[in-house]
């Protein structure tokens, strides 16, 4: 992998859960799911609340907000902007009632580029200048993939989805710089066409895929190590898929180094009120 | 209308040729259409150099740079962004060898909201902490309802596209607010599905219509006398079909008075190098 960093972006995790947070969590209503994980349950939410949109949180001191946005600007298909709050706000047109502080299953939190804490709760962490990003997950093409039939290998093996750090440089903004992170689904010959119908039509969630096929056009050597997530197996003659994935900024900042940063822990989202469908271009 | 302003949000414009800038125009190469404006041509770019993107600018100082980006995400059907330049830059990722300050046929230059200009070339107004905003232009989806074989009334009558201050308000963003402006075409009843899947599969230049049919939902009082650009002469059972409009910065710019800004003249727009295609979702 090319990187112009001499360390590596990944870092040590908590240990997720594989299986799904509960068996009943598809069924789950946003809400129910925002209060349940800011009681402290916490793992990876694909499959929770289904047919609602799932969000990646990033939220950096106001000084850092507009290099965040211009980043995001420059590089529509992983950081696709559904939401900004205003400075030191907690809450989000995007879900009535959620504290962004206390409602997602787990946070990471970023000193000078480096991962300091994975708590369930960042209300002792907060400050009076951040501004969040609420951008758009992978997770909410789902639902409509599996409409169209199109197989979920890792929902299937209750795995959280593989992610990778690829070879691609993001479009610098200001201070932020980093490469391009992506989600990989392998799919079955036959159903390629579909996930790339399904996807395009939702820009707002990383629309379709970056590149199918040959893991190494994008800097991957071994899909069996992700950087963030679980390996998945894939079935004989599936294909990997890449799409653009919103841990990107998370990987800005372990190139950027910003002073202080607060975002989801991969795979773990915010739930919003918003239905997948909102996201869906009529055509 | 309701308007929170006690003045008018349109103000007096220069008369603009209302025929095509040349006969010859829509085979113009991007460059040449950028070369023929810097020597001074003016008038509507509708049409010109077919095929190829046309975006509305906005330049206002760094100071407002957050703000303006934050509106533009708060408001992506008027808004949506597709370069944004460093302070004091006048090129663009999107044309190259463009120079901002000369390539557009017209500019029209703001102090504290008020029109103080509208010169054919902006290096005498130009500051060093200007940042450029490009956003998509519906005149980039009409190749593509002509494609449809949708008619475009405003290309046919040789008139530069009616359009018209609403009754609804844009999210705020910081220190900047104001009502959406909107462009509207007259479609007939057979071409309206085409041009609403046209359109919608275009969202990096407004995406589908925000209303079709009754201009008063929208606190249009009189089809006949747009706030921007020339009336329109509609066929017996048009609808009208109204549009997210690129010149909704401008009405921010005069309900929010910011210390300075530079922006297109309505419906002149800047050339990319950028095809229409580019923009369309794949599905």
């Amino acid at each position: 992998m090319n990187r112009t960093e001499d360390r590596p972006l990944t870092v040590a995790t908590a240990d997720p859960p594989v299986t799904a947070v509960d068996e009943h969590a598809h069924a789950w209503s946003p809400a129910t799911a925002r209060a349940r994980f800011r009681d402290g349950l916490a793992g990876p939410t694909a499959g929770v609340a289904a047919g609602h949109t799932q969000v990646n949180l990033i939220s950096v001191p106001a000084d850092w907000a507009y290099d965040m946005l211009l980043f995001c600007q420059r590089n529509p298909k992983p950081c696709p902007v559904l939401d900004v709050t205003d400075a030191g706000s907690w809450t989000t047109v995007l879900a009535n009632g959620a504290d962004l502080r206390t409602d997602l299953p787990r946070y990471r939190v970023w000193r000078d580029g480096e991962l300091v804490d994975e708590p369930t709760d960042v209300r002792a962490h907060w400050r009076g200048d951040l501004v969040s990003f609420l951008i758009g997950c992978s997770f909410t093409f789902e639902s409509a993939l599996a409409g169209a039939g199109v197989p979920i290998r890792h929902v299937e093996q209750g795995r959280n989805v593989p992610m990778y750090v690829t070879s691609r440089q993001c479009r610098p903004a200001g201070r932020l710089h980093g490469p391009m992170v992506v989600s990989m689904r392998p799919v079955p010959p036959q159903h390629v066409a579909a996930a790339l119908r399904e996807t395009g039509l939702l820009p707002a969630v990383h629309g379709g895929p970056v590149h199918c096929g040959d893991p190494s056009a994008l800097g991957i050597t071994d899909l069996g190590r992700p950087d963030f997530g679980d390996p998945v197996v894939p079935e004989p003659d599936d294909i990997p898929m890449f799409w653009a994935c919103g841990v990107t900024p998370q990987a800005a900042v372990m190139a950027s180094r910003p002073p202080f940063a607060i975002t989801h822990a991969p795979g773990q989202m915010f739930l919003t009120d918003a239905r997948d469908e909102q996201y869906r271009i009529v055509a």
